[in-house]
Formats: structure tokens, sequence, C-alpha cells
């Protein structure tokens, strides 16, 4: 050992010792005739003292920052305390020390708040990572990894490895494949999720299975996604939704309260997919304020056991409103004395092409109990208090309304939701609020080509009661104009995903365990009998052998770190990222393969002009 | 949940209980009116009784092996008792059950001796995964896992996933890579280990790593390798070797602790290369017994620092051993009177492809103290006894001599003590004897390029003090016949493999961690300074920045599991393991790719004829 103790463990009880210290050289300080030290490793920063006689040695050899120093030297009881480090009331009065590795003055500065841009720090990113801030986060991302696999080991969990050079069976997302030298002309795929294999082992009787596992996926990478990310990837056999849903909250608890020091013993809070949107636009609402939509108007084609407002706008010759497929609005707790500049501004948010409506109107419910609006010309005073009344507006808020087509000015109203709770404080980095929301739809209409798609994954159970439904209809929708009244529109999944903060940071499904219940399912998806027995033949093949009821869930490992660590970013979370372009800008990967590669791969470019 | 009891919880203690069960028919058995069902899950076996109440349910729904199966009913104590299982002080008298779903006839029989073939069993490997031997394997492999992370974790180890999108250096071993579609002509590698990643990870100042992880590596597949495996990775920085051996025993020690129940408590021996050579043949012995190796003759040029017995054999004009380059013996301990056809059959043995030799000489101690041999002739028992003496051989132990070229024969004499071993059960299945094997050389020498490669890797430390040696000299090998005599044919490496019972379980070394040495260990291995820095830029750079002094080691998870489990082959402990032509035959993968994705990737296949 090139140490006796770590830079972070000595105290005031140690006074006398002599001990040895191995790190980096945080800062040097001179003082005349003595220099301190701060020296750093993974556990803190000790001063350490050189004095008098060690001052030519450092002169001949001067470490700067960075230099790698092994210090042999006595703790001494500081009298310039310093309460914000650990060790801050002792130092070492060095007696010998050794410069064990220099270094070149690092391209940025090693501190919380570096000096160093993004592209820097990630072709440094060995740098970067020395830094405090980023050190938390992995020991964060540690700790979440380490509560999980207690917790789950506690529950009976198995952790069993899957395979990572699998079968290409591109469904949704593109597969990164890998060229097979020993097989040519074949390639493996990187696996997007260990789906399948998971039900495999459900098959083989395993009946409580987990893995933190990486997956891959070959998307174009918007912000924050990652072609490589982590899963906790989890199945359970002979268990129905709420045996699912009462473990994996247990195991988000236990994280909080491993990790966070939290105790969440509140409820974990459970909304239909159908109830996310009406109230709150979205799938993954944000619980930690109201703030509710209210449906003042909505196509009757969607949301078909929804009331709506649509008397308290209809009649008033606002052709805005009587035009709009959709008319939403939210009671801003507070507002009314917007100034205009004020209103402007929101307005102009919700104009930008992010979020693409044409306006905004508003309604101020004064504390007087008096209303005032920009569409007073249509609304009188009564049909606006009629109006603020449906929106649960107290005096004082401010009504925001916004009308157009229904999915985009859904998704508008969930944003300004989410944009008018951010500005007034209410969604806080220190409050945690989980939620389950179920009941998806389990198909998706896809309109390019007129049939269905999984709206989680092909292997996801309709709901019990659906399950006749599914098996007795034909899936082929022959008006396209009509869908919505197509049986399969009105199937739930027996399906849930978990929510934090507004996020999603799991999400699994009660699975079809039953042969031709999972060929209907890949008939309904427009694969033919070839295809399916091609790509999930052995699947279909387990399900013949004593397949039992079985569910799951995954967590996305990266996100729900980054959101238990207070960022919006997953890159932060990972030790080694890759930029939005798929690169490893420090390894300088992908690159050029070399001749013999491509010859014994049998593969050659083909790259267009 | 479909039960409220697993089918290995229920006691004595839990009768009269109302509990249902669910799980898999294991056997039926019929007895006039009442109907015996053994219940499989992965906990255990519990036997129902169906009364004659069921009969008819039974008849018009009746269930198979392997059907999923729900019961309700009361645990009763049996008359007849089952000491086998844990379960065999009860039954359920069966109230009510479901068939929960069905089971074709299962292709073999799922028990401990099955009647299925590799290939049956692995093509429906999701069966075969109910096996209890293959389940006991896993549960091994799950226990030895929990048991490294926990002892890790209590020695401030850090698990930090590192990237598997990373950059093709094929060195040594082949790559398996991936295209890129978003960079197009430019390929990703998978890792062969994390090798360069721990080591930015030290260089980062996270002090103590580990991950169990999967590499690749696209090799002609032996026996039981496979293209995927897992390593249990470590690193740590500011140690010495004598620290990563202590570290790591102790952790194979914690393992043997929890997983076997063995207190190991005796030290772990420490044996040089060139000492395991000599006595062993190989570099991974098997000290669970001794017969060590006897150099009667060995060249000149190799094994410089050690005396062989030459004068013993000398000037008896025996042509075989005059003309061998090295003649080997072993004592077999108790075998003197093996008759004729014993030693011709270990003659056979020999001579075998496998082993290659020409034939054997055999000297037998007689109990009386005279002594007979296969080369009488040549020398007499006076002779004999001087060799007996060499060889450390007692009355009653027969002597068995190999002679011929140096590398084959020592190789063959190894085999043959392992063998002779084996035969006299001198190798325990029970018995766990670990070793660490130390002071590899550096380097090997390349016939074919007349060049040096790295034994280890290419980031090992030579031992301190040949440091100066390996920089002070030309790496260039001038006169090819004289390689031996080159400076770094005599530089030792920093490096260390751990052997269980004759098998390397995991192996490595301190690492360069200056630049100018890492420089100087790629130019020795003929890669160019432009090379070097395209292949391994980041790693030299890192250098720069403060490396502290850092080493590690790997262990090979699934064969430490396989000798754990006492088992010869890794795949029995892989839960979805390839064959031997790198085949996922239950998927059928690798397969084809459609014409979409190829065109996405901007590759083509160029098949040789």
């Amino acid at each position: 050992m090139y140490r006796t103790h770590t830079c972070g463990e000595l105290r005031v009880t140690d006074v006398s010792k002599t001990v040895t210290l191995a790190g980096w050289v945080q800062t040097i300080r001179k003082f005349g005739a003595i220099t301190f030290i701060d020296l750093r490793d993974r556990y803190g920063i000790t001063q350490l003292l050189f004095g008098e006689d060690l001052q030519s040695q450092l002169d001949a050899n001067p470490p700067g920052r960075e230099f790698v120093l092994q210090a042999v030297g006595i703790v001494q009881e500081r009298s310039n305390k310093n309460s914000n480090i650990t060790t801050g009331e002792i130092e070492i009065t060095v007696k010998s020390f050794t410069i064990l590795n220099k270094s070149a003055i690092p391209p940025f500065t090693i501190t919380d708040e570096t000096d160093g841009g993004d592209d820097l720090r990630m072709k440094y990113r060995y740098l970067d990572l020395r830094r405090n801030a980023v050190k938390k986060n992995l020991e964060l991302r540690y700790a979440v990894s380490r509560s999980t696999r207690n917790y789950l080991h506690e529950q009976g969990f198995m952790d069993i490895e899957t395979p990572f050079l699998i079968k290409s069976t591109p469904e949704g997302a593109r597969d990164f494949v890998v060229p097979s030298r020993m097989n040519p002309g074949q390639f493996y795929a990187l696996p997007q999720s260990p789906q399948t294999f998971k039900q495999l082992l459900m098959v083989s009787g395993y009946d409580r299975y987990y893995q933190i596992v990486k997956c891959f996926r070959d998307e174009d990478l918007r912000a924050d996604r990652q072609p490589e990310f982590t899963q906790i990837d989890c199945e359970m056999a002979f268990v129905q939704q709420e045996d699912i849903l009462n473990m994996f909250e247990g195991l988000v608890k236990r994280i909080f309260k491993d990790v966070k020091g939290i105790d969440y013993n509140d409820m974990v809070e459970r909304m239909t997919w159908e109830d996310a949107m009406w109230h709150y636009g979205n799938d993954k609402p944000d619980i930690r304020f109201g703030m509710h939509i209210c449906n003042l108007k909505k196509p009757g084609s969607v949301y078909v056991n929804k009331e709506d407002k649509a008397a308290l706008i209809n009649g008033a010759d606002f052709k805005v409103f009587d035009d709009a497929e959709t008319v939403l609005c939210i009671a801003v707790p507070g507002c009314s004395e917007y100034t205009r500049k004020q209103t402007d501004e929101i307005t102009e948010w919700v104009k930008r092409p992010q979020i693409g409506m044409k306006g905004l109107v508003f309604i101020k419910c004064n504390a007087d109990g008096t209303f005032k609006s920009s569409v007073d010309k249509f609304y009188s005073e009564e049909k606006l208090k009629a109006i603020a009344e449906a929106a649960n507006a107290q005096a004082g808020d401010l009504i925001l309304v916004l009308a157009g087509a229904e999915e985009r000015t859904r998704k508008a109203m969930s944003e300004l939701r989410l944009e008018m709770g951010k500005r007034l404080g209410l969604r806080k980095d220190n409050e945690f609020r989980l939620l389950w929301v179920l009941d998806f739809p389990l198909f998706e209409y896809d309109e390019e080509g007129n049939r269905w798609v999984a709206r989680h994954h092909p292997f996801t159970s309709p709901k019990p009661s659906d399950i006749e439904v599914m098996i007795n209809n034909n899936p082929v929708i022959t008006d396209a104009a009509k869908y919505l009244e197509h049986p399969y529109a009105g199937i739930k999944a027996n399906a849930y995903d978990m929510v934090l903060n507004g996020n999603e940071i799991g999400g699994g499904s009660i699975r079809i365990y039953q042969r031709a219940l999972q060929e209907k399912m890949f008939t309904a998806l427009g694969m033919s009998k070839e295809e399916a027995l091609h790509k999930f033949g052995f699947l279909l093949g387990a399900f013949e052998y004593g397949a039992p009821p079985h569910g799951g869930l995954a967590f996305g490992f990266d996100r729900l770190c980054a959101i238990l660590g207070g960022s919006e970013s997953i890159r932060d979370f990972i030790a080694f990222p890759k930029n939005n372009s798929g690169r490893d800008v420090m390894l300088d990967a992908p690159s050029s393969i070399d001749d013999k590669q491509f010859d014994e791969l049998q593969i050659k470019l083909d790259l267009k002009a």
C-alpha cells in the first residue's frame, strides 16, 4: 500500500499519529517559508503542511495541480479549523514526500464549477470523472444498484444473466447487429431488452428473476438518449398485476430510504391512462401539484366515456372555440394580477414552434370576485364565472385556455401546465411523488399502415375481460375513418407505468402466456404465421410446455438515478457516455476497421454517395 | 398471487391450514379412486392428494406431465413420510384445482438423469433449465455473484459500468464489431474486457472498482469456450502486488465460506512461474497432490537458473535419453506392482495424438528395495536407485519417465501427472487448493514475426527491478537463434494468476502507469508511434495527467462457478449458452438480416465462394 489512510478519514482523535497519504494535488499555497498542499482522493481532502526543511526539495521538484503525491507525516490539530471538510480539524506536518507521477496542466479545472465546456469534458472524461459533482453521481448510481440488489434478494429474486449475442427481430426500434465470422452471412443482434429471455425463465420455473443489464437501441439519438443504456429488469411468475405493483413500489420506497434517507410512507397513487390524459394531458403526470386540466370541449370520438363542458362555451359566436376540436383550460393559482406584459409573454411561449399553438385566451379571476378576460367581447361575466367554476378556479387565479386540434392542444396544455408549475415553484427538487399509470390501450392505430401496433410490446396481455374481445374479432380495419369504432380500439392492456415527478421511470405488464393468444397478437400486428415462427418460434414453442401466468417490469436505471440525483440529464450519471451522434469522443469510437477484419467477416462497405 | 405458499415450504407445523399452491406436474400416480400428483416449483415438490370427489373432474380434464396446476387444499400429515424431500412429512388434500396451462409431452424427461441428449436439451433450453441439476448450477452462480458483491462492497469497491460499444483495437484475440448506422463506414467493437476503462477509472481516482461484466471474444471455439463470457473485473489504485494478493484471496475465501460452507483458513500458497513449470510442467498446477516432476535432463537454454540431474542418466549409451532435449520423471505412489497390461496401457495413453510421445520408460521401486525397469539393459540397479532417490520415490512407487523435445515433453509429463493423480483418486472433488502463480515472463517470443508479444497484455508492468532493463534496451531481436539471450527474455512481469485445483480462475497484474514506459511497451510489441496513438491515445493521454500506481485482476466467473460446482463444463453454469459454432440453437441465432438493415448500415455481404 502506498498509504496508511485515505484523504478523508483523519480526525482530531488521530493527532500525533505518523501516517502516509497518497492522492492528487488539489491546491498549493505558499506562505513565506511554508507551503500548504490540499491532497485529494476519492474520500476527501487533507491539508499537508510542508515546513521550512522541505522547501528546497519542493523547489527542486515543484509539484503542480493534479500531481500524484505520497506524503509521510504527523497528524496535528489545526489552529485554523475548516468546518467545510470532514478532515478540517487536522493537518499533516509532512516529514518526507515522493512525487509518484506528474501531471500536465489539466485542460479544465477539477472543481465543482469547472471552466470546461461539454465537449472538452467528454474528451477528457477521465479528468471530468475526478470532479466531485460527477463522483457524487456515480456514487449515487452505485447506491441505487446496491439497494435494488439487496431488496430483490430479500424478496427471493435471482440475478440470472441473459445473452448479449441474440437474434435480430426488428420490431419498433432498430437492432444493433454483429456479423458472425463463424457463420458467414449471418448476424447476431444486441438485445433491446431481455424480454423474451426473462419470459423463458418464467416458463423454466425461475419465478423471481432480476438483472441490472445493458440494453441497446440503434435509434436516432434525441437529447438524453444513449445507444446503450441500463435497465433494472424484473419478472415474476404466478402473479397478478396487484402483486407486481406492490412488489415494485416496495423497491422504489426502499431505494428512497437507502439512497436519499426518505421515508416514503404514503400510498403510491394509481391513475388510469385515460384519467392521466384527461386531467394532465399526458401519460406521465407530475402530481407534485394540481392545476388539473378542465376539458371545456373535446371531440366525441376520443375519451368516449368522459363528459366535457362544451355547453359553457358554445353559442357565444366565438369562432376560435367554435372551430376548435378541443378547448382546454387550467386555473393557475394566484396569478390574476399578471400584467399585460406577463400574459403576452405566456402567449408567446405557447406560440413557440415546440408548442405550436396559435394563441392563448386568459380569464382573470379577480380577488374581488369579478372576472376579466381576453374574450370579454364573447363571454359575459356570468359565463366567465361558470367557466371558472368548472375549472375549479379561486378568486385570484388566472385561467389559461388553449383551443385547437385534439392531440396538439392536449399536449400543449400539458406543457403549459408543467411550465406554470415550474414558474410557480410547485415542482420541488426535494419532493418525490410516485404514481402508477394503469389501463393503457393495448393497441395504437398506425395511420400509415392502417393497422394496429403494440403500444407496449407484443407480449403484453390484454385485461382478462378483454381477452375474448381480442380472440373473437378480426383485427383487420376495414374502414380507416372509423378505426376508433373497431373493437380492438377499446382493448385495455394489463400494463402499468411507474411515474416519478412527471418522468416514466419504469413500466411493464402482465404477459401473454397462452400460445393461441400470442399468435393472435402477432396476427393483429400484421405478422404472417411464417414470420412469427421465424422470429419468435422459440417463445411460441415454450408456451406449449406449461407456461405459467407471469408478468414483470423494467426500470430505466440511468433515468432513475438522474431523477434521484436531481438532474435532467442521464449522461451525468454514466461513467463513459456517448454524445448525440453516438460517438465516444474520448475513445474516438466508432472508427474504421482494417481490411483483415472485413475479410474475415465476409462483409464490405456499401456507402451511399 | 396464484398461491399462498411455494411447493417447498410447508411442514408438519402447517397441518390443517388451507393453502393454495401453483406449480408444475412432476408425476401422477393413480391408486383406485385416489390420485397423487407431485407438484414442483423452484422451491421444491409437494404431494397433492386428490380424493374420490375430484376423480370425475380429473378424468374430464386430465392433467399431464408439466401441466401448470393451481390447487387449493388442506395440509395434512402424511402417514407414509418421505425423508428425501423437505416437504415429505405432509401432503395437501385438494379441495379444488385449476389447470392454468397445458403442456405437450416434453421432448425429454425433466429429471436429474434426463434422457435428453445435448442438442435436444440446448434446443429446448427452457425445459432443460427446469431440471434440478441445472437449477442448482444457476443458484450457485447467483450465490457466487452475491458473495462477491458483498465482499467487495465491504472492502470499499464501487461497481461502475463501463461501455459495451467501444473501439476496435485488435490485439491478440479478435473483436466482435458492430456497424454504426449513424456513422456510416465505422464500427464499434464489443469489449474483450474493460481493461483500459478500469485503468482510466484509477486515473480518475475511483481507487477500488469492480464489475461483474460480460466480455466478448471472436475466437474459434474450443470445447468449453463461449463467445460471450462473464468476468469479475477488479482494479485498485495505490497498491502493490502484495495488497492485491491479500484482497483477492480474501474474496475467494469468502466465496468458499458463503457458497460452499468451507472455512479456507490455510495460507494461499505462492509459487513462481518458473517453479510451476519446473515441478508441475504447467503454469496452473493442481497442488491437491504432490508427484512432483523430477528434471533428469533439460536444455541449457531454458530454466537457466535450474539444475537438472543429467549426470544420473548420461553415459549409459541409452540413445533415447541421450538424444532427447528433455527427460522428466514422476514417482507414482504405490504402483510398483502394476502389471504389464497396466504399464502397456499407460504407454498407449502417452502415445495418443493429444499427448504425442513416442514411448514411456518405467522403473518399478519394489517393496523389497530392489528395482526393475524397462531399461535394465542400460541402467544398473544402482543407477536406478540413484534416479529413484532423485525422483523422491519410495519403495512401492512406480517411476514414469518421458523423453523428447522440451516443450512437448514437459506438457506431456504435466498431463501424465494429472492423469495418474486422477486414476489414484488424488484429485478430490470436495478438496479445494488455491495457489498464486507469480513472476511470469513479461514477454513471449513470437517465432513467426521474430518479435516479442505480451504474455499477459500490453498494460502489465515489469517487476520494478526490470523497468530499467526494459527502458534501456532495444527490443529488436537481431539474432533469432539467440532470442533467449536478449535482455527482454529475462524480464519478469508484475503479474499473478490464481489457480484452483489446476484451473486458472483469475489473473491480473500491476499496470504500467507512466506514459514513457507504456510507449516503450507498445514499441516492444512492434507498434508504430502512430498506431499506438490511434489505438490507445486516450490511455497515453490519461497517463499525462497524474496517473496513480495501480493494478488489478479479473476472475473468469463462468469457470469459477463450474469448478465450485464440481463440473468441467462452463456451459452447465450459463442460462443460455451457445454451442461450439457460436450458435444459439434455441433462438436459431445468428441468422440473416433483412435488406433494409443492410441498406441502413451501408454494408453488404462479401461471401467467399
